[in-house]
């Protein structure tokens, strides 16, 4: 509850580090390429770890079975009022996040939680990536994270060369490398979930990821602080988007958007169409096209924003939170066609928009790490329930906004 | 035995259920995402049973290692007289059948049972299907079924863009996501092995297709029945062909195909100059190359039809029977090269023939599923032992001809 | 020891076999498709053999498990001196050699030793393969070996197509489908690890590689010996090239490659400007451009020959033997960039150069086996440590050159 409230504020708690705890936390590796271990269940709950007076937790490991989903590991934290299930198989997507009734997740027509071993990026001209599709959240990059198509690379020559881009990149179906779980021994009893995912190849990046999420029992919040790395001794381009999805029961008709945003523009000509609506929400509406518009957040001083996405009541709620120096874009995906479908909407913050790298690289989107850069992310997301709950997590975002509204531009992203 | 007398009566027989057993059946789930179960080994006889007076059987499920087919899970089931292997990893092929020294089946150049994970289907310009392909029967489809190239498809934009189809789909290398033996107490003591396989993505199909493998024990005959399901909100074009393929003891040279035909057309110049001789099969014949011929079934007032494939002696045959409502063509594939490329013939009923899916549009030979709509497929196959058989067998095909001869269409399917 | 002075002589001994054994060796399979074995861990040492007065050695196999390495398959051979570790997993490629602290390999940016279902090898325009490049010795072929881009190949209708090939094809990412150790009671108590790989299809090729690799307790050497087989009825074009790496310590500034050499050609303009200077070595130079030259050996009256690496102090050394009837060229690669981006040079006696195929092809470097034949390929790598063993490893080599100097060849390999 504490948390909901001052949610800009807790962000900025949160980038500083606590005073160093005096017991060590409880630490426990799941997955291991370097101790070469991977465990194919284990639990651990407050029990265990007898804690005084915080709300019951567990935490749980376990691999699926059966069709595409074979070997696939999932991780699940119950903090006592939210279950996070992660998938480490899967880049340490967020396959969904729970608090009783209110779930953040969607119902995409993929069923299983589907293992790399059986996608190809490369299929449907770039578009296999929509084969295992179907987490509350997954990241798109880490070399690319937009849409298919061709652009430049550097081949083993030296020479500038082009090659075929995938759609959001290969982050999202690499196995983590290395996961672990640690739990704090001291208020507030943190629970941490960290996973490394490495994109790496010969004549290629050598970009390293350690995500993290960290959640507090009882808490109705989870935070994700992500830490990429260039292990190259050049520069490297890369592009990183937190592809946030929602379906029923935050969307349905009446659901709205709220930003503190400075602009507005339509991906392509298509969402023009739709651009002064594009904070309103449709009901399933069979033959939905698609309709994708690129948002500039307004920040506070330390550079941080939030959204908002409520249902129609506006009693429940999902409010997003994160540091725009290094997710300065943000795109909305309105996807409002029938539940079978996908009837879902996604909250993307973002280093750029997911149009093909050449776009966002020409338009001065497509960020750079020099040899050895460290860059972190910061996205914070609360679920709210009850009116009164939505309206507090939505007042920072009144307060950002100070009576401006976004400036409409129809000039289209994609040219 | 009875049952190859009236092979097209058995086969209505059996599209009407009969009436309801009032012992239940052994059921027994071996694969199950719904369930989170996968098992790695299994089995039941009809000792465990205690079953009277029936032919012995036994089912088995194991899992093969080593190369290519570490993973792959194979089903057997021993009816007393024939024997089934059937792999749930490879979309519930059906890898071979024997009835003592008679097989159904092929020596591929491919030995092993290949996982689906060691198959990139768009290798090879779209022919990296054949990288796995041995086995006896293996469905092609469903989104498309037949030769790679490319066609259109419905984008995330609601676009018409183009994409690179791959040999005979996917469907071959899905693993089945359900997967379960029932066993009738009943007279004839019934067994079933039925696989769940979907072909889903977002933004693309939601299919579904629920697999059955009918047998009596002590039967020399299995019944194939399938369920295709749209669970799209939309209708949904689609393909299905059960690509049957035969080497010895049944191919060989002078081995016959019989059916009942209105028509028969080569597929292109190259198998037309063979097409007076469709029915007859040479030895083993170093550099052939395949001949392809679409053919269109007589059917009887239900709307089935059956062919025979018979050795030379004519003492041994394998005959299909199956419902033209669904099934309308039949492929016959001729490709009696030498034994170690591949000495083989393919009997293929199917919704159309396998050119590429642009071609079949045009042809009027593609159908679509209604959203939410079901279609069933239905399959029967008998082995032939002694000339008796043989020719008991052969008759319904000769009373479907009445007399008739196909007319033979020089013009190739694939223009 | 021993081993080091008479390499070639070693070399002709070993493609002799010596008198039958009258005590029959130990063996035991670890992998098989045809018995459906693979066993995750297994052991040997010289002591359970109780084998007299030889330098102890063990033989070790496990699993690597998370991130893209899950499910690979390593076998350790420790022979008293020199460690070789193999995975059966990604084509039988030798991961690293050790003695004390030379090693043969190098530190690629790819650091998990990755399992082919993780690789495409068609991403990136047919570079995939370098996502799980990090081997010492990884074979090239069998198919074709070399650069990506269009070549022929004949399709199912018996015509002449196009394909892309993907670059240095797909042998390295084929498990193994035998795996054996075979070990002698008698001696020198030689220590064999055999492993199986095919690339194997319908409509295309039809190969076998028989790998072997052995060594004896306590020798600084180890043997390839390999047995590629052509199972088609007709004949089947291939390529082979034994890729193998290294970086430090044997790679550094000042670092030479000596072989006898009739020829030495650039493989591109840019390697042209490097070709006075092909046998020095720089220091890890940032943004370093890849030089390859193909080299025609010298043999001897065998047609032996022989290379050899040493740091820049000829202190520490690596002296590769081959046969040059079946592998007649030699492929000196440079990559002499940052140790963040792979400082490593390649030593890799082929069947041809790594030129795409078509290249290779009308160059008159392409070989054919018949149908039904057999090629051997024997390579033999030793490690020197001290001054003294390094000199007199090359000293054969010497002998070879008999005082020629090579033929510089300025005009490019690739047009």
């Amino acid at each position: 509850m504490l948390l909901i409230i001052p949610l800009l504020t807790f962000l900025m708690m949160n980038t500083v580090e606590p005073q160093t705890p005096t017991v060590p936390p409880v630490r426990h590796v799941l997955t291991s390429v370097s101790q070469n271990i991977r465990e194919e269940t284990w639990g651990l709950t407050s029990r265990d770890l007898r804690l005084p007076g915080v709300a019951d937790w567990s935490i749980r490991k376990y691999t699926l079975h059966g069709g595409r989903q074979e070997g696939v590991d999932l991780i699940e934290i119950d903090n006592g009022r939210l279950r996070i299930v992660v998938s480490p198989t899967r880049g340490m997507s967020i396959i969904r996040v729970e608090r009783g009734p209110i779930r953040l997740g969607w119902d995409s027509p993929v069923k299983e939680i589907v293992h790399p071993q059986f996608i190809n990026l490369a299929s449907r001209g770039g578009l296999g990536w929509l084969e295992g599709f179907n987490e509350w959240m997954v990241r798109c990059g880490l070399e690319w994270a937009g849409h298919p198509g061709k652009d430049r690379f550097v081949n083993n020559l030296g020479e500038v060369a082009e090659m075929d881009l995938t759609l959001h990149g290969r982050i999202g179906n690499i196995p983590a490398s290395e996961v672990e779980v640690e739990v704090d021994r001291q208020p507030p009893y943190r629970i941490r979930l960290r996973g490394r995912v490495d994109e790496r190849m010969f004549y290629g990046p050598k970009l390293e990821l350690w995500t993290e999420i960290t959640t507090v029992p009882g808490s109705p919040a989870l935070m994700i602080d992500d830490r990429l790395t260039n292990h190259s001794s050049d520069s490297q381009e890369f592009e990183l988007i937190y592809h946030a999805n929602y379906g029923p029961p935050l969307l349905e008709e009446g659901s709205r958007f709220l930003g503190a945003l400075s602009e507005v523009r339509p991906f392509n000509q298509h969402a023009a169409r739709g651009l002064a609506g594009y904070g309103e929400y449709r009901r399933p509406t069979p033959g939905f096209v698609e309709e994708v518009f690129l948002m500039t957040p307004l920040a506070d001083a330390d550079g941080r924003t939030a959204v908002q996405l409520r249902n129609q009541a506006a009693d429940r709620a999902v409010t997003m939170a994160w540091d725009t120096k290094s997710l300065p874009f943000f795109t909305l995906w309105k996807n409002t066609n029938t539940p079978e479908e996908g009837y879902v909407t996604g909250l993307e913050p973002g280093t750029g928009s997911p149009a093909n790298r050449n776009i966002e690289r020409q338009a001065g989107r497509l960020p750079k790490l020099a040899a050895g850069e460290t860059r972190r992310f910061h996205v914070e997301v609360a679920i709210q329930a009850g009116h009164e709950e939505v309206e507090r997590a939505a007042a920072p975002i009144f307060r950002l906004r100070n009576g401006r509204e976004p400036r409409l531009n129809a000039s289209p992203v994609k040219p």
